[in-house]
């Protein structure tokens, strides 16, 4: 076998087999294959395509770079979600105590922020003492005693797509149907998981910006996942404006405490009553998607999907009071109302913007070695469809670096387009595919 | 300016500004661009191509990443030749004196062979003493002194392709036009030209196989020569079967001191004297290319090429005693005369396996580090459409590795095709394009 006679294969635009994509993954893996050659082999998937049979392959190979979590010791249904990520999105963390609550196994491992979106890593590392690098074995443990556990990619969860990823990000190969699909699902399906809700954003503020983007990604995404005899069911949702109200990394944390406690509803709710529901269908506690989010409302009620969010925060060495006591987070140093400064109703929401503007007062990171500022964020008030008044109060920003204000109103006030004419709000959830 | 956005533009098929390309060109000679970033390019551009505008802009950032040769000091017009290169294509060696004792200047920088076919600075270095690493002033002062001058590459001279060129072959990119365009073209511009005459080669010995491709790498070399304002004619000429019959590198030395000597046609006579007609049309020595090629006749039977070709071969210490008594050369120590073995007309030659075999002989190279056994090759009598005899020598061949005998000669009865019906002769001049 020779590496540039499989560039040229693909180069072609012929499907690589087998034995192909084994040397390709396990020696690019093994530093066999240097980044030169790789990158062109990236470039090639990308402008050719992979198809069904390859993409579910190159998952196998790079879930096999690594090792599969062995869950069997775990009696019960073990199911996870994944989003494609947006501004806002923070429902795996209500997502996995509600579920918890329940009685199904979540195990969750996620990333980090990057651009204008946050990560589920960094906003769980803003409560004071929570560790997101447990070990395989802690990992286990935390899963068994309260069903959920929230962690970080260990080095033995498919070191090839670590590796792949930071070439796809400095080569311009980073959205491609098939290489998305590889690296989601070799992470998911390296959790030890039987079924898997995927929640595919679109809009201004997601990764895929267009719908039809996302539907063929959705569905790249259940083909390979049933290729695994995974059970699965695909959601795809909006992510024309941030998702709830809050952004950044605590201002999250603060939102899903809210959440979890009932006291606020809108989209987010919704959103994670509804992923939740797939959930606790796929997990066998639901007759139907519907009749999961019924379950899943009354962990919201009963209180026992706060109480779960609390166990876990605790298992995971999180500091709890402020979890019960949120009011006592230190504050950001500055803060600023933005008013609209216009009549009239908001038409659009540049997304990634918000984004941009939240990265901007310091919650996220620019290069990968940023530092976050855990208090920074805002609060953006405002829905498409929504009447605004002149002096309205659009959004609040925080931060600890006073230069950002400025710039950071500018992006938000940028960002939101006031129209005379009453705008329809957009649906939520656009398509359901199983 | 940012190396992925630049990526990414060619990724999505956008052409490429002036800026951008001499951002991407400068900063890969220069070592801050990675390997892996513009192997990535190169793929983008393999497949997305690249317009007239562009392949001119990536020629001349090419050319300028080093010197362009300053002539102006020897008056006269220069003109060089290029070739894409087949077997036994040796007319550089010819062009190069009848041109010069014409009174035109050939200022010719050359390339070494790899895989099937040869190159002429191997086949120079066949001369015991042949220099072919002359420094830029010895280059300037051998072609003062006696119109012409065969040398490598310098270090000077487009730096950036010689490193482009190393990651095209290794990435699946080399069959690109316009990337074979600016790799072509910057070390021809660099030579200082006024004018260039090209041989594009169509069929089974050539790089580009098919006719349609030919024309179009002529069509880009054309378009692009005329950009920098150098005058240029372009002919697509048939490589279906080796030019001449002498292939490795000292028997095509021989080859061209009979050609030179007058002793013997063929189609290496008449393409190497069309290709210098051309030269001395486009250097103002003849009203048209056909009295070119009268001219060019003449050289050859009053002997001035064959004086002017042991003249350069001394003023670049070459061994003058071969070329005045080839006889005395050092034989191979085994060669074997093959017969067909069958009766008919020759139908069709892989000349591609032609070259393979020689360099089964040793007289090429299958990667850069080999060494070349000067002595080897093929002599290889019949051309298509030929009749051929039962008994019929259809080739000798020549080595110092005895256990090549075998597989080089079952190479070269796999690559003729006898059969019984009549089958008609090449055009050897298939297109002329100004």
């Amino acid at each position: 076998m020779n590496i540039v006679e499989i560039i040229r294969k693909k180069r072609d635009a012929n499907p690589l087999n087998e034995e192909e994509l084994h040397y390709l993954i396990s020696n690019y893996t093994n530093k066999k294959i240097p980044d030169y050659q790789f990158s062109a082999f990236l470039m090639a998937a990308y402008l050719n395509g992979m198809n069904e049979e390859e993409t579910s392959i190159l998952t196998r190979e790079m879930l096999h770079s690594g090792i599969v979590v062995d869950l069997s010791a775990i009696k019960g249904p073990k199911i996870d979600k994944h989003s494609t990520g947006g501004v806002g999105d923070k429902t795996s963390l209500i997502i996995a105590p509600v579920c918890a609550a329940a009685g199904i196994y979540v195990p969750m491992i996620s990333g980090r922020g990057l651009g204008h979106t946050g990560g589920t890593l960094d906003k769980l590392e803003s409560i004071p003492g929570f560790r997101t690098d447990l070990n395989l074995s802690m990992y286990k443990s935390v899963l068994k005693k309260c069903g959920t556990v929230l962690i970080g990619q260990t080095k033995e969860i498919a070191p090839a797509d670590k590796l792949i990823y930071a070439l796809r990000d400095v080569t311009a190969t980073v959205e491609s149907i098939p290489l998305i699909t590889g690296s989601i699902m070799s992470k998911k399906l390296a959790e030890g998981i039987d079924g898997l809700v995927l929640d595919v954003k679109t809009g201004s503020g997601a990764f895929m910006k267009d719908y039809n983007d996302s539907l063929e990604l959705a569905e790249s995404l259940i083909k390979t996942a049933k290729s695994f005899n995974k059970k699965v069911i695909a959601y795809i949702t909006d992510m024309s404006q941030p998702l709830g109200n809050y952004i950044g990394n605590w201002l999250e944390i603060f939102e899903t405490i809210k959440i979890l406690k009932g006291e606020i509803k809108g989209d987010l709710y919704t959103l994670s009553l509804t992923l939740s529901g797939a959930m606790l269908y796929l997990g066998g506690k639901a007759k139907d998607s519907d009749e999961g989010y019924k379950l899943a409302e009354q962990m919201i009620t009963s209180g026992k999907a706060y109480d779960k969010f609390v166990e876990v925060v605790k298992l995971q060495k999180g500091n709890t009071d402020f979890i019960k006591y949120p009011e006592n987070y230190p504050n950001a140093a500055y803060r600023k109302k933005i008013i609209a400064g216009k009549e009239g109703y908001l038409n659009k929401t540049d997304t990634y913007e918000i984004g941009m503007a939240a990265l901007e007062l310091g919650a996220g990171r620019k290069t990968k070695e940023d530092k976050i500022d855990m208090s920074a964020g805002i609060i953006f008030y405002p829905s498409i469809g929504d009447n605004i008044k002149k002096d309205s109060i659009i959004a609040e920003i925080f931060t600890n670096k006073k230069s950002s204000l400025l710039s950071a109103e500018n992006k938000i006030l940028k960002a939101v387009e006031i129209t005379s004419g009453k705008t329809r709000k957009p649906k939520l959830i656009k398509t359901i595919l199983k």
